[in-house]
């Protein structure tokens, strides 16, 4: 039997879900549908059909939030393809058939947005076995999810009815609320959910068929690739000389193999603050409710809080508090969302971009307090991890464990500081700091000078490629 | 002619303006209707009209917070008379006329709520300056203010016509909606604004007639209390022993002497979120923000935030975010705010009573940051003050010095910090902080410990009376 390859496609530019996703921390890699976050989800979903490791198509800036969170869940070692620029679906997905055929093999790939949510995992692995088949016979399948309600946000798919994988009459794109509400009607139209199965050489022959200037802009930028660890660097020129296309565009909506299979597993693209409040679970009063909530006549709404967040006398709201930006809106106009993370954009602000804590390939920094001349982080480092080895032009920094131990290179010197010890690191000096422990090391460090920006830095070694 | 005492009430729950005001600061110490707090305005406003200081009326709880608001507009030394218990106004303004009498004087007390807005000061000395004759005359007069609206939340009083200080015909409760329309309509009604004139002599004189048993208690806590520096204590047993009473039942409703003059003047009592909205300027889609707001598609509503605050298709709201409690409420619901602080005094949380940065004689303290066994500090030290010499039994304290100048006594030594300095107290060691300086010291503390709460502290020597 063919071998099964998950392919998590995780893209997602981090505006609909603002402020808890950003564009450096989107939706995938947040807890939104339980414990995990929907990566880990979506790979712990598929593993029982395989025993292959994950292939994963990331965003370049996301390389070790994808890493870090498979690694938390023990996944086995994935195979990460980076890409240097956001191509579309298409080009993502062929760079994962190409690396896929790499070792001799042409196994059947299980292609997955990693940012949805299915309520019924065991559901969907029956799905997949029953597509499979069909593709090992060389149909493209797509999974069609069953519509629970007239959608208009979704393209639908017209399925030739029989067993199993059904013949695709035609794709077709986001209806009018009339139109949706026929399809509803007549039973044979199903959500285009972006999930895929097919033989990874029948998607590269299909995608030569009908755009081989992409297969080959992809292929040279996979064998020019940088790998790197579990990281594998599609060449940039190559990659962006590749045309953007979604797969339903560039394959799909043209091959004659187009196959569907109806899903009917509790699906959720999670595509708004809306789409949230409807896969969470509520109380008496219709109210999702995430974090320190007090409501008081409050009906229909979804609130998620990070301090404390009090509601009164409000229906069909959206509440979203973040420790550097708020949402509030509407629950039937959080859409428009788009539009404060376009201002925030347009100005230039950080809350568009980045959380106030920010992750970092060695763990991660927050900044909690500044003045004009100071700047107080709490610095969480990985066991074992290791900071750049750096200096600074306009800052002195104290440090001071506040859990885990600290090996500290400063000067010539090496010491090692656990709880409540300290050290000072003045302008000027070179310095590093490292986690030799098995805990997360916490420190508090305190900037003194009279410029603090993060490109104050000059990084003279660096485990993460970045000096 | 006759001197005129302001007499400041400093009363306030800080419940209806939460989470902005908490009972430890209740909103005459907010900056509400511009850059000057309440209390400040409520002196400026009377300042021109008299050359003597301030007499107040405080909880002792507020007593650092009024002297240093009033310290800050350089209002001539105050006598802060402060009630060891809530007894409401009239024994309230019965120390204050038996302490204003004390001296051999006998001045008119200009008796105000420091927690009010009037937009034109001018025309508010005005007024006072047409009560005076019938003050001086004997008569107790009340500020009458002339109804903008049919306002059901108010007392009403009926004036009997004529120029200046009209008779007082009758008090009425407050009334519901039909009757407030009709008192609008007929031009004789006017709102019970709290405001009142008369000589100290003739309220006591008064007082003494309809309720002689507070007058002894009043007077007993008075002639008790203790006078340490601009504070007079109140004896706690005796004025406790006072009866609870508003001088509206106490005395005006009794007395044949009530006069009443009509008040014209942009009087609000900011006695809620929408009352608020009301006085605040307002954008071209009648929204009052303050700070760092963005409003898609929004009306009419009122918004404050600290950090970043997003709205999106909301009409009539009210939106203040604190940095550890938001609250989002619609704008004619905002009275059950009560119901939010009431659960929360329930639940004992900090929240109903403390705001994350917490005022003290010597300064302020905001906790940026907190763990397991840490805490971050923030601490504040005025120019001059001393925190009290003290000793921690489970936990140890690094100070980083970022602003300022600190005197730091660390066991048997005595040594001087500045900016980018530090120190390290060990648990159990004797330490007292000082700025010997003219510029605000600002430090950060990271303590470590298996106990954090502020009630490990043993305290050595006070100037504040805490010891």
């Amino acid at each position: 039997m063919t071998q099964l390859q998950p392919v998590l496609l995780s893209g997602g530019s981090g505006t609909r879900l603002w402020p808890l996703s950003r564009e450096a921390y989107p939706k995938q890699f947040l807890p939104l549908g339980g414990r995990d976050t929907m990566v880990q989800a979506t790979w712990r979903r598929v593993e029982p059909l395989t025993s292959l490791p994950p292939l994963v198509v990331a965003n370049e800036d996301h390389r070790f939030l994808v890493a870090e969170q498979l690694r938390q869940i023990k996944a086995p070692q994935p195979r990460i393809l980076l890409e240097p620029v956001a191509r579309n679906t298409a080009p993502a997905i062929a760079a994962a058939a190409l690396c896929a055929l790499e070792d001799g093999a042409d196994p059947l790939l299980l292609v997955l947005p990693s940012d949805h949510v299915i309520s019924n995992p065991q559901a969907f692995r029956d799905a997949v076995e029953q597509a499979i088949p069909a593709a090992e016979a060389g149909a493209l399948v797509t999974f069609g999810v069953v519509p629970s309600s007239p959608e208009t946000g979704f393209g639908y798919i017209q399925a030739g009815g029989g067993q199993g994988a059904q013949p695709v009459l035609r794709f077709v794109e986001k209806p009018d609320a009339q139109t949706a509400a026929r399809y509803l009607a007549e039973g044979s139209y199903f959500w285009n959910s972006g999930m895929f199965l097919f033989k990874a050489s029948r998607y590269v022959e299909e995608l030569q068929k009908f755009n081989p200037q992409m297969v080959a802009a992809v292929r040279t930028s996979l064998e020019k690739a940088k790998r790197d660890g579990d990281f594998i660097r599609l060449d940039k020129e190559a990659f962006t000389a590749s045309p953007s296309d979604s797969i339903d565009y560039a394959v799909m909506e043209k091959t004659a193999d187009a196959k569907v299979l109806p899903l009917d597993v509790g699906w959720n693209d999670v595509g708004s603050w809306s789409a949230l409040w409807e896969v969470t679970d509520k109380d008496a009063n219709g109210n999702a409710c995430a974090g320190d909530v007090i409501t008081i006549d409050t009906h229909n709404s979804y609130v998620y809080a990070e301090s404390l967040v009090a509601l009164v006398g409000l229906d069909d709201v959206v509440v979203v508090e973040t420790d550097d930006a708020i949402l509030v809106a509407r629950k039937d106009r959080v859409q428009e969302v788009k539009k404060v993370v376009a201002q925030l954009k347009h100005d230039e602000r950080s809350q568009a971009v980045l959380h106030r804590k920010v992750y970092r390939p060695w763990g991660a920094y927050d900044s909690i307090d500044m003045g004009a001349r100071f700047q107080v982080k709490r610095i969480t480092v990985n066991p074992g991890a290791t900071l750049s080895l750096q200096m600074h032009h306009h800052r002195a920094e104290h440090w001071i464990v506040v859990s885990g131990t600290a090996e500290v290179t400063r000067g010539e010197e090496v010491i090692l500081l656990t709880e409540n010890q300290s050290t000072y690191i003045p302008l000027g000096v070179t310095h590093r700091l490292k986690n030799p422990g098995r805990l997360p090391l916490e420190l508090i460090e305190v900037q003194s000078g009279s410029y603090l920006g993060e490109d104050d830095i000059v990084r003279f070694q660096d485990q993460y490629g970045r000096s």
